[in-house]
């Protein structure tokens, strides 16, 4: 099994990008990785790893680099010959299984979608981010690539996440929508017309879920629309961090809590583990013709190294033959 | 001055709605308050307070009580001898100048919209939600009245919250538009629209901010439809719940971790008091033509206290006559 890698996408590229596939190789013994890049410093970076698992990583060598700020339309248009661009175009080939990169999001999804071209049937991909629960991972479906949506496709992110974690998890999984209520009734015209799509073709559907159950676990596919789901996302975000920020500040005043604090030192480890996103590597474009994870921009090795990970999963799974098969229901159908 | 108080609303009633309400009288004293309700009770439960300041409270008797699970509809029709309505019929009589209820949230929103009536030229009222900042304080504005809006009410939001928010910290106030990107041109149809009224309309206009800036202080006002407002506040609330309990459930892991939660413990107060929303009282339903705060159904006396401050504080400033010549500028009309 071969996965295309971005070399160069991300805040530490290429160091950690190339130390997480090193440990992802170590993990998975018929795993090959091909690296895009720039060639020299790539070679440089692997020199430092043993042959006997560096020889299973091939350089494939690219000119351009896609930057945080390049517009996703620029990166697509004038990008051909880099990083991110060679390596989904190794998937498009049938050379890679699937592409991992950390580089800039929204030239991933337009190069991915550009590319890969979207599953026939499915009317827009969507992004499933995994979010952490007490005893599990779920997933928040679409946690951004489109900000207005239909009932019908929110439908679809409901599919594309269903058959997504139920071979991840390898069990069955709940589908929940997020909505402002618990009751059938409540919510905008989108989710109140999305509920009773929802209710007909899914077997396992949980209804409504509202903000304060998204860490909870209560259901394990959040179905969205990409507005509301990057606001939710960024808002637990934002809140962690905030609380982190406190915590310090409080910490600092009194040498009793700076005491206390190291005390607790491995329990406050575990907590923020808990809520870190490096565990689960990365977030999958679904939806496209392909596998694409994105990961995040300040990935270090054990976030590239899950996100293979992942993305080896995915394809030992085959999510996307899978997907077709059960979109060949006529509830899921969309305009193609 | 005198504020209505609903007596029998609110998990806690009336034992802690009469105990904040005696408390606010202690801090202010030209302050004089009508409790609605059950007569017996709520006289058994001011006998408890010296003469001096019970006697500013007026029992107004009422029969009926609205649960919580009541439809807000049913409670409107159904329930005009109830303690909420004949608390909100005072303020539409002049008999009191707003009106404080740890009650049935929707009903006390469909029954101050129908009974005092929107302030003319509002398209629709929205709740003023207030947010923690590290400083100060912050409001959300629409926190889940409205969950379909159009780029004008969003608009009036903005002008409502602004109102509220800059008489309360009495300085000027700067406006936000909640959106999943920094740039004008991103967010939904919808952000997209408001952001291109807003910036022609507020002078303090500061574009857009994220979902992870919610809690930043980065805006005073932070303005967005009630559907998106919901999830965002829920999922704060969510997070800060998770984090704690994980929080617990690691200390009892180890007996370090216990000794330093007890060096902490100072500490761990502060934090959770900065997350507290007691400290802030209630949330305002803008845009009626009258002041009805919402509290929390949870309230303990310590937020009836500060909501019925909160509501005496709208009073002094006149918030309604400053909205209503606000509104009197060519951007702000809307369909009456």
């Amino acid at each position: 099994m071969r996965i295309a890698l971005d070399g160069m996408g991300g805040d530490y590229a290429p160091r950690e990008i190339i130390k997480g596939a090193i440990e992802a190789l170590n993990e998975l013994k018929d795993l090959f990785i091909i690296v895009t890049g720039d060639e020299d410093k790539l070679r440089e970076m692997l020199s430092a790893y043993p042959a006997e698992v560096a020889d299973r990583i091939t350089i494939y060598p690219t000119t351009q680099v896609i930057t945080m700020h390049d517009h996703p339309k620029d990166a697509l248009l004038m990008k051909k010959d880099s990083s991110l661009y060679k390596a989904v175009e190794l998937v498009k080939n049938g050379d890679a299984v699937g592409i991992v990169s950390a580089g800039n999001t929204g030239a991933q999804m337009a190069i991915s979608l550009f590319v890969m071209g979207r599953i026939k049937g499915i009317i827009r991909p969507a992004i499933a981010v995994p979010l952490p629960y007490p005893d599990s991972m779920g997933i928040l479906i679409d946690g951004g690539a489109n900000a207005d949506c239909t009932e019908r496709e929110l439908l679809q992110f409901g599919l594309l996440g269903k058959v997504y974690l139920e071979n991840i998890l390898e069990r069955d999984v709940t589908i929940g929508l997020l909505n402002i209520g618990a009751e059938k009734e409540k919510g905008s015209k989108l989710t109140q017309k999305t509920y009773a799509l929802m209710e007909k073709a899914f077997e396992n559907f949980a209804g409504n879920i509202e903000g304060n159950e998204l860490l909870s676990g209560k259901v394990d596919v959040v179905v969205t629309d990409g507005f509301t789901g990057n606001v939710a996302l960024k808002s637990i975000e934002g809140t962690a961090e905030r609380i982190t920020e406190v915590f310090k500040k409080e910490i600092k005043k009194s040498k009793l809590a700076v005491i206390g604090a190291l005390l607790m030192k491995n329990s406050l480890k575990h907590i923020f583990k808990q809520f870190d996103y490096e565990t689960f590597g990365g977030s999958p474009l679904l939806g496209v013709n392909g596998i694409s994870i994105i990961a995040h921009g300040r990935s270090s090795h054990v976030a590239i190294k899950n996100a293979i990970k992942m993305c080896y999963k995915m394809a030992s799974q085959e999510i996307i033959a899978k997907t077709i098969k059960q979109l060949d229901n006529e509830s899921f159908k969309g305009k193609d």
